[in-house]
């Protein structure tokens, strides 16, 4: 088998989807058929599903330098995660306050769940970032209320990249006494994660984000916090998540952060290198081009560009006729004509949101890749202008 | 690889845990790494994905012969179906009623999510059933009320293995105009599943009950009905099942949909073969023995035994040691040393359902199987016996 064997395609949407590590399929594959059993089951098949879990769930828990393996419940993904750390934490603690502070830019699974809450009488207010998507924390901390029960953060932008300062977050949500969520689903296995040093409550993990198999995500859930559960039943994973355990998704995802723990650095020097590249030719070869989020605290596997008087959807689809498959955006909007609200948040007008591309690389992503995206992207760019009203009148 | 190769072990415990058929393997391997697209990319990659996913559910809709492949929502699995099918209805359409009827053995996560419903204020009725297990059909039309709602019924029972009325049950929802929700996950893939011949409205389906991978499920919701979702975000499954799509998983759930399509008869003839002589075997050479559940009506890889004056954990415990899987129940209850509501609700007493155990068996349930089964069975229940102080006192 081959990674990113589909015909001629060149990929720079690894935001959006990945391709599962070879090496993770062969740790899944044993229990797919073999090693079938119910961890509920009390039989020998049984036994050797409950060993797999378990061990997945301490490696889980030592990928983000948690303390206790119980600390890691297993489920079907970052959305799931999420509705659990934010819609759980606040049904189970809402007799504590019903306020909960999220940022501007988070992800649209978190607003959806947040407007949610607002109609069961939760009070939401969200954060501005500053022009690269900072979170401003004067204002984090002015906004805090004695009812504030939960800030809910995203480790670092999924359309932008940019890095929060999310020990110092950490820091005011501790001293304040309120809990912690971030949605490490960007940033994990580019950013060695660390609870404890960060302060984190609260995370929610995705197995495809590291490479490992779709359909599978984790939340961490700091020992002593509680949650309601989301999902009803058979009272697997300690009552929180109901529902027969996918064991060979969890083996995928646990061997999906093995081997981020142990390749990371190397991984992230290299998608540097290459991010560095594609900034600085894209910026001095295009002109009037832009580069969205921070210049330095950003993920380095992400580039997002602007271009002036040209629409993003219309490079995604001049790329498209090429082979070459980027984004404008989070792939869970992308299907409505909205401008990205991450990009209005940071102060671009319409007109610049409309006109962003992302690039977001991954494992596979070869020199040769970069090679021909920095051939085509200038023509393409030049060519729609060419055709544009707006580039015309200038 | 080899289906079930674990060393030397003997599985009847297909209730519980089954193995991804091969076929279905392959089919779902390309979409791992080469076509691992997410369907909400508007780009080549992600159309790839689209394609994967909405064949997929034309081929799940042909499975239960729904009129249309939007009527199925893909989920992670028959427990997350089953949260949205009844809590997901209830909430939509509390307006009308806060009245539910299930029976009296349904699975476990169907009993915790109507308790939950229960503490949100709504009534649930629990209708009972006859010796064999079946609903009395009389009972239930008397407990329908004005305010009824919703009726859940399990379509087989994943303890017992006694088929319902289905029909009859749909026919009298249909004639009250209340909504019929089924669990199939016992019955799918051993019994042809059409929703409009059987009147069902809202139908649960699990992967990995038909030999395709864990992790993941299915809702059947009738054109016309209406649910809340249970997790919320960006929006996926029509808004009903927000979170990116497990297109590999669910390629594999089709694939084995499609297998069970081609040759359900052939294996359910030799299921009911070597069902037929393990039931004659053991009640004709163990003295006190009795088949609970219906003796005709029945699914055909299902037998499930009580064994008076010995209890059901003993014989799993001893078969166990003999590499024998067996179960005495549901596995998401095993772990608990409460009795069975079914065997209660059946009309056994604690002593008999403690004296109970199941014997499912499947695609790679071999003659050779059934041999080493009749030979160990009768040995393991006299040697507990011969140690039974309930045994002894006779």
């Amino acid at each position: 088998m081959e990674v990113l064997k589909i015909s001629k395609q060149i990929y720079f949407d690894y935001q959006s989807a990945k391709p599962v590590d070879p090496r993770v399929i062969d740790a899944m594959f044993p229990y797919f058929s073999e090693k079938f059993g119910n961890p509920s089951s009390l039989h020998n098949v049984g036994d050797i599903a409950t060993e797999a879990l378990e061990k997945s769930r301490e490696t889980i828990a030592k990928f983000i330098h948690a303390n206790l393996a119980k600390e890691i419940i297993f489920t079907s993904g970052a959305t799931e995660s999420n509705n659990m750390a934010i819609i759980g934490y606040a049904l189970k603690n809402m007799k504590k306050g019903k306020h909960i502070i999220i940022s501007e830019i988070e992800h649209i699974s978190i607003f959806n769940i947040t407007k949610y809450l607002e109609m069961q009488g939760f009070e939401i207010t969200k954060i501005p970032t500053d022009k690269y998507g900072k979170i401003n924390l004067e204002k984090l901390k002015k906004k805090i209320k004695n009812d504030t029960i939960l800030i809910s953060i995203g480790y670092a932008n999924n359309e932008i990249g940019t890095i929060q300062q999310i020990k110092e977050i950490g820091k005011i949500s501790k001293e304040h006494n309120i809990a912690f969520h971030s949605d490490a689903v960007a940033a994990e296995g580019l950013i060695d994660i660390d609870v404890n040093r960060d302060n984190i409550d609260l995370l929610t993990l995705s197995s495809n984000d590291i490479y490992g198999p779709k359909g599978v995500g984790a939340l961490y859930l700091r020992n002593g916090f509680r949650v309601n559960p989301i999902i009803i039943g058979g009272g697997q994973e300690g009552g929180l998540r109901s529902g027969s355990e996918n064991v060979a998704g969890i083996v995928g995802m646990a061997k999906a952060a093995e081997i981020c723990m142990n390749e990371m650095d190397e991984e992230t020097n290299r998608l540097r290198k290459y991010q560095k590249r594609i900034i600085e030719e894209v910026l001095s070869k295009i002109p009037k081009s832009y580069l969205n989020g921070h210049p330095t605290d950003r993920l380095p596997n992400n580039i997002h560009f602007r271009f002036e008087a040209i629409e993003g959807e219309s490079i995604l689809l001049s790329l498209k006729d090429k082979n070459i498959n980027i984004t404008t955006g989070s792939a869970c909007s992308s299907k409505t004509l909205e401008p990205s609200h991450t990009l209005i948040a940071i102060g671009l007008t319409h007109e610049e949101a409309h006109g962003s591309m992302e690039i977001t690389m991954g494992r596979w992503t070869k020199q040769s890749d970069i090679d021909i995206l920095l051939n085509e992207l200038p023509s393409v760019v030049q060519r729609l202008r060419e055709i544009s009203p707006l580039w015309l009148k200038k």
